[in-house]
């Protein structure tokens, strides 16, 4: 058997805390993992050092204002303490990155939630995109993290979802991209780029039917490969 | 069509937190949820409106010493929001009830990780588990939560997994359950009761595995049903 083939790909997960008002999608970052590990990939979660925007009670919706929680501490809920810090990206050979959704991605990883296409991304977020991007490595965008794949390479006019909210969609037009309406079951895979994304929890409404969209997602990426 | 073919049934997720350090399992709750709407089942998550015993920083395995969390609050992160108070349950008409593994089950529902078999079980959670079991409607334990519904269960002489290890299986035998070694991938049904459990995280390794056990925790509910 040839050893290449019996090599194990290893594809990164970015977090981005721990819960979807104020980190990442907690259902789609498990379903991605779900996937990966079905797939027969090993998954390297990773998160960036800095302070959450706020912290959410999910149960009221209500921000907890004496509260202040650390992203990569709270997404290594998610990865039960397998995490790298996002700072060490290039010393891991990863051979694709996937971004799962939730506010995390919109009020910590950028501040698109609040400044929408004037928004900017944090600074290894956005590098480590825009590298993987140049080498021509599999980037995939679940829920609401196409926002900032708009902003960072939106230039290069890559093709991306949301589901069909006209408002987000619009947003990723005028940041250069191209917005394509998608089912939650299914995904777009960028004429430009090796990009796949998938609108998941944008639009719902069920656990089963986002995990078809980011199991597909997750075939594309390793077709892509 | 007979109505009552198509009635859906509606099945609890019990969580303890979010987080296997201090809290559920993150993993195991979320294939739980996923199992349950693959099967066309209502999941409705419950949670006891009580104070955490720690705050575990997962990426460290250190507790935060000035932190605390409420585990009906930080359930909710899971559940996106959709979770009851466990006060509430008894108002909902649940068909049988499900508890992922982690260490809020034996730090926040019970003190099993101090006390072993002199362990309390949280009055909430004891008396779900007496009353499901006395009116014969199917009780799901995952991973580590089968050590409580031996305490709660165990002069029933209920069968239960915790995977292999030596020391919890005692405990659980101690307390006058019977323990029974399983695979990851694999459940036990007790003979006594409608008891299904499986041992996911207690064994491991990966996620993929840890699933096939608990989508077969599942089927095995819906046929005792």
């Amino acid at each position: 058997m040839d050893l290449l083939t019996t090599t194990m790909k290893k594809i990164g997960v970015l977090l981005s805390g721990c819960g979807f008002l104020d980190g990442s999608e907690i259902q789609e970052a498990v379903l991605t993992l779900l996937a990966l590990d079905k797939a027969g990939v090993e998954a390297v979660c990773l998160a960036p050092d800095i302070m959450q925007h706020d912290v959410i009670n999910h149960y009221t919706d209500l921000e907890m204002i004496n509260e202040s929680r650390n992203v990569l501490v709270e997404s290594a809920r998610i990865a039960r303490g397998s995490i790298h810090n996002l700072k060490e990206i290039n010393t891991i050979a990863l051979d694709a990155l996937i971004m799962p959704g939730g506010y995390g991605v919109a009020k910590n990883l950028s501040n698109y939630a609040f400044k929408e296409t004037e928004c900017n991304v944090n600074e290894e977020v956005a590098m480590a995109l825009q590298l993987f991007y140049n080498r021509d490595k599999p980037l995939g965008f679940i829920c609401i993290s196409p926002a900032i794949a708009a902003k960072v390479l939106g230039h290069e006019h890559i093709e991306l979802t949301i589901g069909n909210d006209p408002e987000t969609s619009a947003h990723i037009e005028a940041m250069g991209a191209r917005h394509i309406d998608c089912q939650v079951w299914n995904t777009v895979i960028s004429k430009k780029g090796k990009i796949v994304s998938t609108p998941a929890y944008m639009l719902g409404p069920t656990i089963g039917e986002v995990a078809k969209g980011i199991e597909k997602l997750v075939a594309d990426i390793l077709a892509l490969l």
